[in-house]
């Protein structure tokens, strides 16, 4: 009987100990539950973007006030005791913003509140005066014949709703990133938008556009949506409209700016890094309070928090430089860490907004499953369930999968995101303290439980 | 027993005859119910908002779009097929607006979103530079030292919050009016104060102001809520606040605008009018659609409605020049029409955006308050209650009683109105057009049984 029984009783021991002994132990576990609730009750994470906001506000890649956000982000991490600090170098674009206006000559005369996109050149000084010529989209736009835009401002009236997940986001944002390129090559003169929001208001969105190589570069702007809905309405009454559209930008000389980097050094695993981030540059009409002085506040909250339970890994907070000119700090990032991207654990950024987290998804080794099930039970109480396998991990680390990197993604109640997203709007006061503590709270218990793993965290399989 | 039998009869009649008797009859009465219900399936009301909107857009006293306003309003007049429709000058000052931009210097550069008072005057082309003098009100002020003012930039901070009766305008709106005397006085070199409005935006709120005679004219300008909430917590980090404000703006020689007037000629009492109407001029910044293109809309809509049932009394409608001047096209109308004002047996204005109403005032001789009250009981199903005997009227109707005229207020839900009260914001998508169509309802249904009044409307009682 004993030759039967120990086994079964060894088999018992090994069942009820697996979640323990596969993910975290059980020291870990409440140490992760004690910072859950230390988290929710600390005003670290906003009084950080308060911070930043503040005392350093837009901060344009490139731009005078980008240098001061990296220098705020070196004595930040340096206050808050961080182990290890530095920076690293990342060549951007710098390009500024001058006046904009825009102004309806006929039939009926009225301003337009506008704003440039980012990188569009300029306007001549006197503006550019022309007559629209309408599209709903740049798909439109694609099949239209030349003769029907050559000489004209093109307008683009994509629209987007509002959405929990920010949907309509990467299907609305081709008229701005590619219009005046497809405008352009159809020989129009100028290209101006509906703006690329959720909200009903006089706040043009800006946001990144490129030229296409060879293309004549045509001043491209985005209206308000009120100011778009006025021009529908006017349209309907029948008769042509003609603009003018002045936009004064400069685009200057590449220039130096740098991902700032913060490290608590892990106890046990020093060499083995959970990569958390958010991006330091904003655009330049507001304070870049949701985008993403936010990601900043939670992420080093976070990872400040995590500090006095001595994390077994390494945790990296990584402030990108300028991912509104197209993830150019991350791309730097990659390239420069090529060698030791295996080393990065787990990683994910926090980029798109303040509201609640609702989502825990994480795209890892399934060998790491079970850790993630861990995870998400202990992010349950903040009222976040769990998702699928296939997180994109945040803009700036969405390139690292594929060289690899396991990600994760706490998503974000994005409802009102795009009614500030790039805007003028986008400051301090949009942020509800309660529900970035949350958020921090969530940050604090990925970070923490994925460096505590008692499992090796294995790379992603190649696809 | 007949003889004691007839007059009991004859009293039981009466008494049972007596509210339609004493009021409106009953022909009238159904007509009111039956324009209330035509009116609440009516578009007309927002398709005329839509249109000054839209064809005029923002039209500040005396500039070219204010002149395009009143040709707008007198083709609207015709084109809804009122019987007279005419107008009369009003004398207006001329003041506009160019470009505005302010931005802290130190210790935190940042820029911060600024517009000019009206009529205030110019800073110098390079703007004005100075520290920042704090106060909480002009009561602060007020009490102030002129030696913490001297050379400085004034700065009121002076709040408000959102009210369904819009409460604490009057009282905040002090900064605005009289901020930039008071500062003078003492020796300030400029005055900001945060916007007057219960918004958390980067929207600043314009309005009137006006210079004390022989006061030294300073460049007076208002900051959003946004920015006014950013400066505070900047000033909790105990450091000097230096500014640079720029202002442009340019005082014309007075000119000469138009009260426009449309009627529906009563059928039996012609010289006896029910004055209704709004404001036509607006701000420059929005389009002017809650303030007051809604009151516009509301009004002609109202009349254009009444006239298919041939009200007995003349039904005039009063478009006001120049309220936002401080009521001058209103106290031209009164002046010009000092000896007429006994024929106006009742008046009210729309001027406090388009949400729905919730209360029936009136100001009136109390030998007609019968009438009041049957207006109020045919008001009832669309769910507005009667208040008390003490109306204002409206802000260009206000000065009426002082000569006699009876007047009404149609009260309406102002919670948000100081959202957008005086901004950019200030357009056409912040109006619901089913609430808009209950207010056409409500003023169709006064204006109408005033009309019907089988009652003599008396003037008000002397104080």
């Amino acid at each position: 009987m004993r030759s039967t029984l120990l086994p079964i009783a060894i088999l018992v021991s090994i069942v009820v100990a697996l979640p323990s002994l596969a993910t975290v132990n059980e020291k870990s576990l409440q140490n992760a539950q004690q910072l859950r609730e230390l988290a929710l009750r600390s005003h670290l994470g906003f009084d950080i973007v308060e911070s930043l906001t503040v005392e350093v506000g837009p901060r344009l890649a490139g731009t005078a006030a980008d240098a001061r956000g990296v220098a705020w982000a070196e004595k930040k991490f340096d206050e808050l005791g961080f182990d290890k600090v530095y920076k690293q170098p990342v060549k951007v674009r710098h390009w500024e913003r001058g006046a904009a206006s825009a102004q309806i000559l006929s039939p009926f005369p009225q301003p337009l509140a506008i704003t440039a996109l980012g990188d569009s050149v300029s306007t001549p000084k006197d503006g550019l005066v022309g007559e629209l010529a309408f599209f709903d989209s740049v798909a439109e736009l694609n099949n239209a014949n030349p003769k029907d835009v050559a000489g004209k401002i093109v307008y683009i009236d994509a629209r987007m709703h509002r959405h929990l997940e920010g949907k309509e986001y990467s299907t609305t944002v081709a008229g701005r990133s590619i219009g005046s390129s497809v405008a352009s090559e159809k020989g129009a003169i100028g290209l101006i938008i509906r703006s690329v929001g959720t909200d009903k208001s006089r706040m043009p969105h800006t946001g990144n556009m490129r030229y296409k190589k060879g293309v004549t570069k045509i001043p491209a702007g985005a209206i308000s949506t009120s100011d778009a809905m006025m021009l529908m309405a006017m349209k309907k009454r029948g008769q042509a409209i003609k603009v003018n559209m002045r936009l004064d930008t400069t685009t200057f000389e590449p220039t130096t700016s740098y991902n700032v980097i913060g490290e608590i050094t892990g106890s046990t695993y020093p060499d083995e890094y959970i990569l958390i981030g958010a991006h330091l540059d904003s655009w330049d009409e507001g304070t870049g309070a949701l985008d993403d002085g936010a990601g900043v506040g939670i992420t080093v909250a976070a990872a400040k928090l995590i500090k006095q339970f001595k994390p077994k890994r390494t945790i990296r907070v990584v402030l990108f430089a300028n991912e509104e000119g197209g993830l150019i700090g991350a791309k730097e990032y990659r390239d420069a860490n090529a060698s030791e991207l295996h080393k990065i654990k787990l990683a994910g950024e926090s980029d798109f907004g303040a509201r609640s987290i609702w989502r825990f998804d994480s795209q890892v080794n399934p060998a790491n499953l079970p850790l993630m099930s861990q995870i998400a039970k202990t992010l349950k109480p903040l009222s976040i369930n769990q998702g699928d396998n296939k997180a994109g991990g945040g803009p700036d680390v969405s390139i690292l999968p594929a060289k690899g990197v396991p990600v994760f993604s706490l998503r974000q109640d994005g409802t009102d995101y795009f009614d500030y997203h790039h805007t003028a709007n986008d400051t301090l006061d949009k942020i509800d303290p309660a529900q970035l503590r949350q958020n921090v709270a969530a940050w604090a218990v990925v970070a923490y439980l994925a460096a505590e793993s008692e499992q090796k965290l294995l790379p992603l399989i190649k696809k």
